[in-house]
């Protein structure tokens, strides 16, 4: 957040996470301009669910990280605030 | 966008959709520039969420002019072709 | 599907459909009793989303007899109507 | 429910979860009777989502107390297995 890395165990998977975020970027892109030729509903619609599981495997890794790093490192005195925090992202997640 | 427009009645909410996807991209860049950023993972998940929920919205509008425009006109012959094709991309949308 | 059948038409997965349910309940009262036992979480979470998916596969047979029969058989006057209808309870399927 | 359990700590809400189960056994009863009955299919789906986001509730519920109980709990030896067994629910389900 600092130096870039303050923490070298944070985020291990950072470089490939910004990759596949770029790559949801060009499918986002994609799409608008599928949108704009008129393409295909269906076809669009197929591209919108690639992405929507493309951010879904990002959302999952990220967790992950966070239930490593901040959940089960977290101390006894902020564990159950952050264990609310994630369930409240899963929920959202789940959209539930 | 206009001129290539071989159906005026086709994707009557167009602009809306693309001013939509326009802003799904801006979401999109702000998630990259947050894992690069290292920002808090509950705060980017929030932000994934919020575009999972803008394309859901994309999705679901896509759908309603495809049935207005594709499954309701379409002749007796291709009825149930289109049928199907819309529900194959609800399926993916439900993720069943 | 019998004589109660004002519409022989209607429903024609109507049998299968019911089966279905049968099959969900079964399953729901199993993950009843998984929670009553104290079973390991983690395989009570994963009856859910069995569960889950099998109620989505369930309203994909129901949304596509209803696409079929009062949507595309819907008169001039109350298509509009018949397609909203529709568009909101795939908008709550997808949980958008 | 009650000798049985070993871990007077594990499951606290397991008598609320119980009902919740049992509620949502008597929704899928009455979503089978409504397809037998031939009830009008948006209205069968309205109950259909209803069901799938009382499921989600519970799942919230239940990995809320594995993450406190299993997942925080576990010793260094199998907290790696324990959260990616987690994450692995997580995954199914938000359907990624």
């Amino acid at each position: 957040m600092n130096d870039e890395t303050s923490d070298p165990g944070y985020l291990p998977d950072k470089e490939a996470l910004i990759n596949r975020m770029r790559r949801i970027s060009g499918q986002v892109g994609g799409i608008e301009r599928m949108i704009a030729e008129e393409r295909y509903c269906i076809d669009v619609l197929t591209q919108i669910s690639a992405v929507q599981a493309a951010l879904d495997r990002v959302a999952v890794g990220l967790l992950d990280d966070h239930v490593k790093h901040c959940v089960m490192g977290a101390g006894e005195a902020n564990r159950d605030e952050k264990r609310d925090e994630m369930m409240a992202a899963v929920s959202r997640l789940i959209r539930s």
